[in-house]
């Protein structure tokens, strides 16, 4: 199974790979197109998961991300179109040299050359990574959730036809109809046909892909983020910013889970703070001080302060200085996102040089680890790991580098 | 056992991480000097260890690597101070912008945190990969050979004093001393400590990594290299390109081990360069043309084709377009060097596209896919996976990068 659609996938790489950006871009246009074409089809394709899904009792936020309506279709059809305008990432130089003897050297941005993506029940998914992968010059084999099985065979059916239009492959996306976890486990051992796995999905997914994978994978993993408010910090931007890193939007990564204040400001700030973050439903949980600051505070165990809440939770503690409170985030952090709010040159300085986060905020929410927000256009994820790429993934954590080296004859 | 070590490691890498380059630069300096101070003790646990692979048999090229020398310590002792001399790659910025909100974005170069290198019976090893572990603001974790163990001991302690007199942690360099399986097998799974994997060494123990490694590591894979001589090719270069790239040091990764000759010249080239390489040792192993053109040509097998020989043999085919070449190179090739000799524009611009590997020679030898020819001053390996850095590794292959913002109380 595996190995038929990866050596399709191959196949395909091989020319999305040396296609040329007008190219890619036209066929971004036509798999849109023939999304909205195809709108009929996948609409009824959808009402089918659904139908099925609702005898399962899936829950409603699975619901909501199962369900299709004409306006997803429109933003899927409209991100296509998005993609089609970001740069080409690929041919890129990005260094350059003449050696000593005279043989010049290039560094350039390369296709990886065929992407895997596991992700859940959200069929916007195809598209999106979909596109994405192809933009930047892959092949793509998208492996989705059983319950969206019949939107995502509409989905990707409509996306190859637009490849052909194109006069590209249709194989550059290539569904895996086997939703079986054994069918996943194959795909994330092939290591002749996948160059990176992505995975978009929850922690179980993350730790299955941890677990099983010997592919190369990013892992797009937990936003135990902070917000250290210092002694210098202006508090009314410590207030402004804490409450939109934990309200905004509760549920993802870039929220955060866990505020630290200096002892010197705790009583000014923290009673402030928590009534309303109260007031928009935030249960908090605290240590002693906090605890006798804001009567309703709960405590806060050592699990609690390693926790991603993806909700509205919010553990506190009093930390003595800014060392203390790099300590705390080196000691209970993901290393995704981590902010201070201070005034004090210092302070900054030795958070920013201590704290080994993905992305370190100075007087700024968590909230602005994003990709659109750092400008990449389109995100595939956010990268908790070192290697390869660290934080917002747009189309660039989607490729690699190689150097090509011109000479005239050099031997050695 | 590792848990220990990885603690230690941990805690040192959060001080080399801050150190500044001024305080690294005398560490290494002091390395250095505190190597030389030891040679009498790091000789003579060189000569037990020496000693004690005599009566194992372990062969003449081991040996050759075990054994220290006067020259070999202060080549080790240089080396030091040469990695004192790099530019120091932490605190680089690699990039940065504006958002529309005002926020700055910078992106910048810093340390991965604790290194682990495995390697074999080369006590050089411990000096170079401990000293560019270090100077890239990581501590290192070093698990060489048990052939060399009390010669990596003496060298360990020796660094370990250097650091300590520079007022760093000795931690920041530690030895594994347990040099079995399960203890290696134990350092390829402490995820919880180290960042990153870099073996120095044979297939055997790459292949062990990919069994066994779920910590994040770098393939220092396979170099079956070609060199394709086109139709269009000078064919004094191509001769002398040939046998550099396949004689200078055939044991080496971007030796070429796979010669592809267009139809068009292979009358005229192979006899040509056949004789010299023959003259050289070469043996040669060719489809059925090559036989035809050179009588002394073996056979060559598929496997000999996806073979990289370590050895004075070399594979010969030849091919009827540089399409062809480049269809070859992807089925049969490891992505380490290739290299197409011709002065045709056209040619050279199809296989440069076509091929897919770290490092693509136009009319140069496969034999500069090298850190110190690429003028990265040293090197760690060379990369043959996509993700993270591919080619050759100098200390930038060591860090990371991570992002940091700096707004205003800018929220979302």
């Amino acid at each position: 199974m595996i190995e038929k659609i990866g050596r399709q996938a191959r196949e395909a790489a091989r020319v999305v790979a040396t296609a040329s950006t007008a190219t890619k871009n036209d066929a971004l246009e036509a798999m849109a197109a023939s999304l909205e074409a195809s709108a009929e089809e996948i609409l009824a394709a959808n009402a089918g998961d659904v139908a099925q899904a609702q005898t399962l009792e899936i829950g409603d936020a699975l619901m909501d991300r199962l369900t299709l309506t004409d306006a997803r279709l429109a933003s899927m059809a409209a991100g296509l179109r998005k993609v089609a305008g970001l740069p080409d990432p690929i041919g890129v130089a990005t260094g350059g040299w003449t050696m000593p003897n005279g043989i010049r050297v290039q560094r350039v941005r390369s296709p990886l050359g065929v992407v895997a993506v596991i992700y859940e029940a959200r069929p916007n998914v195809t598209a999106d990574a979909g596109g994405l992968a192809f933009k930047a010059g892959n092949a793509a084999i998208l492996r989705g959730s059983s319950y969206a099985l019949g939107s995502n065979q509409a989905v990707a059916a409509a996306l190859r036809s637009g490849l052909a239009s194109a006069g590209l492959p249709a194989d550059a996306i290539q569904l895996l109809e086997d939703t079986s976890r054994e069918a996943a486990a194959e795909l994330m051992q092939a290591t002749e046909w996948v160059d990176l796995l992505v995975p978009r999905g929850g922690p179980g997914l993350i730790q299955a892909m941890i677990d099983n994978a010997t592919v190369p994978y990013v892992i797009d993993g937990a936003g135990n983020c902070h917000v250290y408010v210092d002694e210098a910090a202006d508090l009314e931007k410590a207030r402004a910013i804490t409450v939109n890193a934990k309200i905004s939007r509760p549920a993802v990564c870039n929220a955060a889970e866990s505020l630290l204040v200096h002892e010197a400001v705790a009583a000014k700030f923290i009673p402030e703070v928590a009534a309303e973050l109260i007031e928009n439903g935030v249960e908090l949980r605290g240590d002693e001080l906090t605890q006798e600051l804001v009567p309703q505070a709960g405590k806060a165990s050592d699990e609690d302060y390693g926790t991603e809440f993806h909700d509205l939770i919010m553990s506190i503690k009093v930390v003595p200085s800014v060392a203390a409170a790099v300590d705390h985030i080196l000691e209970y952090g993901s290393g995704h996102t981590d902010a201070i709010v201070s005034e004090d040159y210092g302070a900054i300085d030795t958070f920013v040089r201590g704290v080994d986060s993905a992305v370190t905020m100075v007087n700024a929410s968590t909230r602005f680890t994003d990709g659109e927000e750092f400008g990449f256009g389109a995100e595939i994820g956010i990268s908790t790991q070192k290697l390869h790429v660290r934080g917002p993934m747009g189309l660039e954590a989607l490729t690699c580098e190689r150097y090509v080296l011109y000479g005239t004859g050099q031997v050695r």
